[in-house]
């Protein structure tokens, strides 16, 4: 929904979708209600529906990805469908990043795509800042892909953002490691009562 | 050996350790014959002797770490030993990270060296800038280990260093992510022929 928030705030047509019509108006709705002041405008549609747009990002919860993307194979073929998703577990006061299979989340639903071309991106923004509209962004956000068009398509979508700057990594290969990262960045957050994103100098 | 010359240029007494007493005054001779104009002093003995320092760095290559601690375990009982190194593979133009068993190198090294505790640091610091004196720094260096006093004792070492931030991320279960991203940073850094670096905002 942050997400979904900074794209509207950009001026980008954003549909949110959800397994039914119902809740993904009334996430909407309540996210609209907060940010009323501003004019945003965000359609809510079914998954099936909202997965037509020209870009498609899979918001899920990490172990709700692969599930997802597989019921929505055929709306989602010859598209670029971006996973920002990151497979953590929660031990003791830690977080600590899972392995899944294929090595990240995002080869394991570009796996469950073949049709499609997974872009990976947004890992490492603290999902509270994105939300937060108030608040300025300034954050690195790697971007990784196997096929050019992807990786182009996906950056387009996250330069769209103000505060927002993509970096190409490369490809999918790299995704496990981005992905891994932020459960570094969240116990960072947790020890240090911070909001770390990344910067990266010197490029 | 740019660690040993950072380390040295903030007055650190430092020790390198090779196989031979004679390789490791070759390699240090030919750093300072480079850095003549300052007044560095970094000492060179074969590695059980280099091992007896007060804090212990593993510098090797990352396939030749656990060989290499295996083979000190007795000298460095009861030390902290900082594991630096990342498991990467090039796959074409690409850096691609690998998981070693125990899920990083510094897991493996402290299952090596049962009677001394890993700090993981260093690992996202481009070793051409840390060689290079001449230029600052400004990174920041996450730090994991499974005891405190080896986070603090790692720390302690990194701040030595002017332009070095310490961070704790949390125990080593996070080595493996720390790790990995390493290559991610190359990538970044052979596509965008830069020395990239991460600075965490918002903390």
């Amino acid at each position: 929904m942050g997400l979904a928030l900074r794209l509207a705030a950009a001026g980008v047509p954003v549909t949110v979708g959800s397994r039914t019509a119902e809740r993904a108006t009334q996430k909407v709705d309540e996210a609209l209600d907060r940010w009323a002041d501003r004019d945003l405008r965000i359609d809510a549609r079914q998954n099936e529906q909202a997965a037509s747009a020209d870009i498609v990002v899979l918001a899920t919860p990490w172990d709700a990805a692969v599930a997802t993307a597989s019921g929505l194979a055929d709306v989602l073929a010859g598209k670029v469908v971006v996973s920002m998703a990151n497979a953590l577990q929660r031990v003791g006061e830690e977080f600590q990043p899972l392995i899944p299979a294929r090595g990240s989340v995002a080869e394991s639903v570009q796996a469950a795509l073949p049709r499609s071309d997974v872009g990976a991106a947004f890992h490492h923004v603290p999902a509270r800042l994105l939300g937060n509209l108030d608040q300025e962004m300034d954050c690195d956000v790697l971007v990784c892909a196997d096929r050019p068009e992807a990786i182009t398509q996906t950056e387009r979508l996250v330069a769209c953002i103000p505060g927002l700057r993509p970096v190409t990594a490369g490809t999918l290969s790299l995704a496990g490691a981005i992905e891994a990262f932020t459960g570094v960045l969240l116990n960072v957050n947790v020890r240090h009562k911070a909001r770390a994103a990344i910067k990266l100098t010197g490029l």
